[in-house]
């Protein structure tokens, strides 16, 4: 029954629909693994955040990609 | 005052405006009855999520959708 | 399938286990009732933050509170 | 190590990528201002909702809106 | 730089100190295989809920758990 | 008509209220200076969480205060 939601940014090459099915296993398997939890009904929402509307050392991630580039 | 959140999947026919101003009225009033909250500070927000986004049963949505429509 | 998070104030008098329960029957219908999801696999989570860490209008609820008893 | 979330209704003149990254960096600053806390590590995430999913006063923004221009 | 947040139930045996390491540990290291992320800006949040705050078909955990001993 | 939610760790002296206020305001004042927002209706939330229950780098912070003391 747990409830997972995990946040990335969204970057030029976004996570792929095979890679957010492993994701969803992966988070699924780690609370049956570790708590026992039942698979048939852990929710896992993943959020993709523009990487202007994400921020790190008071840099937005736009900020911090342009200097990655220079 | 209270908040409330709601997330579901974006389906092929998205919730309406009507069914969203619905969800928000329907929550905003439940809120009222049972507690006795003010619903002129009770704020509702609703997420949409992609169906690749949601996971159940360890299990993608799109990917159960597939399986429904075998 | 969906989900719903409940955010209240935990006040001197707090909702009581029956009130709760209300509150995940009453979101559970609404969203059986408004777009037809399946009851079976709604979760409704309450979050019940104390007065200190809620603010609107830039003052705390436990500020708020003092000034309502004046 | 904080993580903060901001949420704010999507406006037909949206926020600009200037104006996220002064919210990022105002968050940042606050929270090492008063909590003292590392600002190379404090996350901040801003989500911008449309004004259909935003509700308050049992009323969406969008319905708000229309009677402010009426 | 994800950040995960785990929702659980907590149970009249909570999870322990090292079971929480290990969700830690399990969520970090997944979106570094699946995703490539840097483990070292990877937030890990976990939540535990009062069985009463938490309602999965329309009951709350706290109602569910007693007909299991019936 | 903003909702800020502010994730602190609950360390061994923890934020007094008065600081808690101070974040109220400050995040209040943010959303007012930055994109004009009323401040009578900014809703903040702050949740305290436990040393155990928040991890980064793949370790709980529990953890990271251990060895910090060594």
């Amino acid at each position: 029954m747990p409830f997972v939601n995990i946040k990335i940014t969204k970057e030029q090459k976004p996570a792929t629909p095979e890679q957010k099915q492993q994701l969803i296993e992966g988070a699924t398997k780690l609370l049956q693994d570790v708590l026992g939890k039942n698979p048939q009904t852990t929710v896992v929402v993943i959020d993709e955040v523009e990487t202007d509307n994400w921020g790190i050392g008071a840099k937005s991630v736009s900020e911090i990609r342009k200097k990655d580039t220079l």
